[in-house]
């Protein structure tokens, strides 16, 4: 087993540990103790339950363990599905010392995770990810939510996990197209935070692509790290934690545009982030060297038959239009990130049309 | 018009004024200055919008103003009309900046508070309660939520709306048997916390009963005064603030035994501060005074044709069971309540028997 590596989201009293290894699941990590009150309902998916729900389960032997198996997919992070998680919760008399644990990707840890927002106003909740993605990006930092037939995570809450487990052998299991996917929010951190890291990643391109251990260890603690630190500092996203935005206004309307489940996430946010660098006054030079990252590791750079008018509406929907204005994340250098509410209409436009079609 | 009363809840950072007077709505008050961004959704339903929407929509002019009139009713609290309004929402692309205004009762700023909690995960609310029970009791502290089919509030949120503007002229309205459920919290706040009020009640049933604005007033203020300095000490419910639940682990049950709407809130609370001044130590002569003013004001002091296991049973998904232990609040003496773990079901059972058969 690789050596566990723990790192703190600082948030008060609302703080909570991230645990990264391998084979923490299979190795039977005493999830017990974290589960404070007498019973648990375990959350997950078609697709990981015959993978890991059993260790998990043997792993919980002096508590009431309920679980729930759901569609796979984004098409199913939606209120119907929330729905059926609440009427469990209630069929198995849950209370408010009832925790949830989420064991999936993003969507599993996005539903769970308002689920225990809202049953009984907010019940506890521990984020054991499966992907990449989620690994790196929505099991930290407490946010929650579904989707709405027109936007994105446009239903949710801030809630924080209690645990956010990381267990890196599941990784091997991913699909290569989900696991490349996930790299993109990786390669975001290094663009707007990390420099070094940045270089490291143009290093380890091939040790990655191999799911080498050691590098993923490496990429997923540097990643998770940088979240924690911007988490802490803003955790409902009055200022600072928008950077974590970084292609994500071009990439969820494009996600939204093109269909969930039709692109990926992670897809989307390598147009997205080659979207915001193209506004951005960044030196042709790094603007060069992303491009090529996110080329060299299998993301896309471009994305076909989309309406520019389609996504212009799709993008105003966003959560993070303010009065009407769109806001970007753009780079002023690469690992030097910043928000700006001024690109006018006309220059987004633009760069649509020069990179899409 | 009568003086306006101004409280605060004090909560940090999620402070905010209570605004009491009467006629606010129809003398223009000025809402405007309390809508932080550029537009507004005003939710409120058809008993309530022929008598104050064009009020209200007359006092907003300088700023975008939507509404969506819900249809009336404890039975329309759930999820289907919760989605509306989050659709509502979307189709007038509100913003992170969108202030949400809950003109009603306890239902509308329920719902209401829970859309604002959850759409983007949170945006600003305001409380317009109109009925006496919404004024003195749901609109102040932030509890916003919906029904499950099989429990009342089991889905929803704390989130704390940025003004309560209460106006007393509303009740002039409201039917008879909703203002008398509604001085059913009114009773409560004497009971748990303060028995010179209990006295006040006591001495001013027939003052209450025909509305008069004096004592209406100085109700409302002294309630609001108690449950404010209650939420201020405890947000989330982690202790004190369960004090407020006198009444309501037997209430809930009645409520949910006999369909929500069979029987008001304030009815079945009625009957479950009975029931629990039955379980306490409390001398006899103060739990006549108890039941004595509930009668006095017109509430019922007991329910017929109600199932002691189906209300049992009810009583165990009521969210405050830890453990599967029922908690309830006791009184000591009038003015002072407890909370308490340890009744048996033995015990639960024979007052049952007792009050209700």
């Amino acid at each position: 087993m690789i050596n566990q590596k723990i790192l703190e989201v600082q948030l008060g009293k609302r703080s909570y540990p991230i645990i990264i290894g391998s084979s923490l699941i299979q190795d039977g990590f005493n999830l017990e103790k974290w589960i404070t009150g007498k019973d648990c309902l375990i959350v997950t998916n078609e697709v990981i339950a015959p993978l890991y729900l059993d260790s998990l389960l043997s792993s919980i032997k002096n508590k009431g363990v309920h679980s729930i198996v759901l569609p796979d997919g984004e098409s199913n992070k939606n209120q119907k599905v929330w729905a059926k998680i609440l009427d469990k919760l209630v069929e198995m008399r849950a209370s408010r010392d009832t925790t949830i644990i989420a064991l999936g990707g993003g969507v599993i840890g996005d539903i769970s995770g308002f689920a225990a927002a809202s049953y009984m106003r907010g019940i506890s909740y521990i984020q054991i990810p499966t992907t990449l993605l989620s690994q790196v990006d929505s099991s930290v930092g407490g946010k929650t939510g579904i989707n709405h037939p027109n936007g994105k995570n446009l239903i949710g809450a801030f809630h924080q996990p209690k645990l956010v487990l990381i267990d890196t052998a599941t990784l091997c299991t991913l699909p290569e197209r989900e696991f490349i996917s996930g790299l993109a929010e990786v390669i975001k951190y290094g663009a707007i935070a990390d420099e070094k890291f940045f270089s490291w990643l143009e290093n380890n391109v091939t040790n990655l692509l191999q799911r080498e251990p050691t590098a993923l260890v490496q990429a997923i603690l540097t990643s998770c790290k940088t979240k924690a630190e911007i988490v802490g500092e803003d955790e409902l996203e009055m200022g600072k934690r928008a950077l974590l935005n970084f292609g994500h206004t071009f990439g969820h309307a494009i996600e939204n545009v093109k269909g969930y489940g039709e692109i990926f996430h992670g897809e989307a946010i390598a147009i997205g982030m080659l979207l915001a660098a193209d506004i951005s006054a960044i030196h042709t030079d790094e603007k060069a060297r992303l491009e090529r990252l996110i080329r060299n590791i299998g993301l896309p750079h471009t994305a076909n038959s989309i309406e520019i008018d389609s996504l212009l509406d799709a993008m105003l929907l966003d959560k993070k239009v303010q009065d009407k204005k769109l806001r970007f994340i753009l780079l002023r250098s690469l690992g030097d990130a910043v928000i700006n509410n001024n690109i006018n209409n006309e220059d987004i436009r633009n760069v649509l049309n020069k990179r899409l079609n």
